[in-house]
């Protein structure tokens, strides 16, 4: 009788995922049922294979939820992160394991003590980031530490981009994945991280102007915001003595610096919503943060603003999303900038259906061994094979299926609600995941981090 | 037998308002009931007055509250905004007019039918901004429409300033009421304004970059950065049809200049807190917001990240009020970055004993008349006495005592929760208010809005 794994939510960004379950059903002696609300988009050799079965599933239809999750020897929640916590209470109440990508909930959190005291596995956040970034930093780090190291500064980046023949604006930047985050992203307060022992805060208006340079051999130089969580995996990876902690968000050099006006501008406002927005002319939103003039241009006073020189890039890359054009318009009613703005950049941004995307993840390690400082630094490229096998969907879906599998196989012998931060599942996952192409490149560099005698104060 | 008067709240800002009525008890036959949590600080001559009385009373002591108030034929609320309600409710039980200098509440509001069923009168925003401003501005533009008039135009600006003579550090600024509202003014979302029929959205961070000047004859020149709320009493003073409707708050020139390196580096941010923040220099709280650097001073990195020129003013402004200082300590423990900058602004920025503080308010009217645009605009300059009797207080606290005279006896007619909007009220409060030295110039000038018809898109 082959074991059965529950799949819910099998929208596109689950290809990689169903496919690596697929193609090892048989020899894992495993049965998928995987459901969705509206499953027409599930690939035919899933529907005529025997050890699979395809569902219809509203996750809001409890008592089908339950008679599935009940039935099943695992469950994997590819869901929208708000919807998992039905799904788990059902898995708690019948001793099913969990394996989600998405960040721990509140709600997730709190089920802890139960989970445990059932012997339970509830594994979230193993996905790319989170999830490829804390096996790949955890490797490290623990065997920094295995040696006697003392961890001093840890850096981690990562970017959802275009892959360099996919990169034809110059933003050189697409939506690969969920564009709202993008829009929105660093909003809800300032960035917050360490350096050299100290607290540093940047408000949201200054991210954006606050980038640092990182170099991918053979892939060129990207640079880097922070995010605005850079200290809360600061326990779980045992980095409390760490004096440099920072986390940050990976785009091409210049993205920041053009995305800036956006801010400066307030168009990436989501708090208000902007009356008859529906037939607005992109110029005519443009115009809505500038001062009023009877005689000058839209361009002349946005320039002037801004202090956009004649020949500065951002120029070129405000004009190539049309933000003046007079004849394009918003079709949403009553919207917020934001969400306008994402209107405006998704008719620019779209990637081709031949175009593949691109994720880099950059971590450096700064450590103290035998009285000296040392750094390494390790980084992944991973690329996408088009518009539908994206590399986000690989590098999200291939480490869930994994650790899924890892379960299955009693390879996890901890209990609880927990993320994959331990030797027991990043090794399995990280060589799991090196035959499909994600490896980690790491290099000894000169230690860059700080000198806290010496600072200037 | 003398109409008793019940006064809750009597802080330092009522000084006027109690002095006034005292003064008119008499011959008006009244009686004061001054009712406070602590009352100790009500100057002799209130005590010995037999048309007078102190109590203390604390508003949260129902019994007591609900006895005095039955007893007065009017309450006058000076209580923080947030305690009106209760004293609401008991008038509203009660049947007793009420006068508050507060912005209507959502509650207060909505007690309007049951107010207007009952024939009574709650008179609220009858103060300085909001009261004065009201009843200047409505003034005006009856007056306007009355011959004829259409309004195109409508800009008030209202500043709480110091005195030319006590006008004597660099940023032309003291604080001279609450100095929290000063730190984090602007904050919650963009400012919202119309522009030739165009709505104008800017957000915060720009705030203080989008300035207009204002010349007020014998005090020079002026600069306002706009409020949130600029469009809150379009239908209120019937301007539905108006083209520009802006309303701004006054500082000299310089000020918002200076004041946005706060809201650039993240000072001004209330939405966390900084751990222990106790006994951090100045100039530690100052590094937190800039980038580290092992070498670089404190002053160099801000010099650098805010683009401020050896030779700008600015410098001399941010060494004023010693941000740089290592040994100046923050006391407060956990404060957020808005509460500790209102701390180091504190140490600077406080009025003298025999320090005057100065009220500003302009007004613009823009109106068509027989084809033709004209523009009115009117100014009044209030100056305290000393730091106790401050423009502030007698700006806040005589119209506030002036409209419960004349709702006493009964020389407004309107029922319901209400603002000054109305000839009855505005008419004669402006008239007294004449006789406090409290009047506003009026001059024409040539019309300045915007021609609607070139507008450059």
């Amino acid at each position: 009788m082959p074991r059965r794994i529950l799949i819910v939510g099998a929208g596109k960004s689950t290809s990689y995922l169903l496919q690596y379950l697929l193609e090892h059903a048989e020899q894992e002696n495993i049965f998928l049922a995987i459901a969705d609300k509206n499953p027409d988009g599930i690939p035919q050799n899933f529907r005529e294979h025997p050890l699979c079965k395809i569902l219809t599933l509203d996750i809001a239809d409890a008592e089908k939820r339950r008679g599935e999750v009940g039935k099943a020897e695992l469950v994997i929640s590819m869901l929208p992160p708000t919807l998992h916590l039905e799904v788990a209470r059902d898995c708690l109440e019948f001793g099913i394991n969990l394996v989600t990508a998405s960040y721990i909930s509140e709600g997730m959190r709190a089920m802890d003590r139960e989970v445990r005291s059932r012997g339970l596995i509830f594994m979230n956040e193993i996905g790319l980031d989170p999830g490829i970034d804390h096996m790949s930093a955890m490797q490290v780090i623990d065997r920094i530490k295995a040696r006697g190291g003392k961890m001093l500064l840890f850096e981690s980046f990562t970017g959802g981009l275009v892959a360099p023949e996919s990169d034809t604006n110059l933003w050189n930047y697409k939506f690969t994945w969920n564009p709202r985050n993008v829009v929105v992203a660093g909003q809800g307060g300032a960035a917050k991280f360490i350096q050299e022992g100290t607290y540093k805060y940047i408000p949201y208006h200054k991210l954006f102007r606050r980038t640092e340079f990182l170099e991918v051999e053979g892939y060129g130089t990207f640079e880097a915001y922070a995010n605005r969580d850079s200290l809360s995996y600061r326990e779980a990876y045992g980095l409390q003595d760490a004096l440099t902690l920072y986390r940050g968000t990976m785009r091409r050099v210049g993205f920041s610096r053009a995305w800036n006006i956006f801010v400066q501008l307030g168009m990436t406002d989501d708090s208000y919503r902007i009356e008859n927005s529906k037939g607005m002319s992109f110029r005519e939103f443009t115009n809505l943060f500038l001062p009023y003039s009877p005689t000058d241009s839209v361009e002349l006073k946005l320039r002037h603003y801004m202090k956009i020189d004649q020949d500065d890039i951002i120029w070129g890359k405000l004009l190539e999303i049309n933000l003046f054009d007079k004849k394009r318009l918003i079709t949403q009613e009553n919207a917020t900038p934001a969400q306008i703005l994402q209107e405006i950049l998704e008719a620019s941004w779209t990637l081709g259906p031949e175009e593949r995307d691109m994720i880099v993840m950059y971590h450096k390690f700064g450590y103290e061994l035998n009285g000296k400082k040392f750094q390494l630094d390790s980084n992944m490229v991973a690329l996408g094979e088009n518009r539908r096998l994206t590399a986000m969907a690989k590098t999200v879906g291939l480490p869930a299926a994994m650790a899924a599998l890892l379960i299955l196989n009693k390879k996890v012998k901890e209990p609880g609600v927990q993320i994959p931060i331990r030797r027991e599942v990043y090794e399995p996952v990280l060589a799991e995941l090196g035959k499909y192409g994600i490896c980690f490149n790491e290099f000894e560099v000169p230690y860059l981090g700080y000198n806290p005698e010496s600072i200037a104060m």
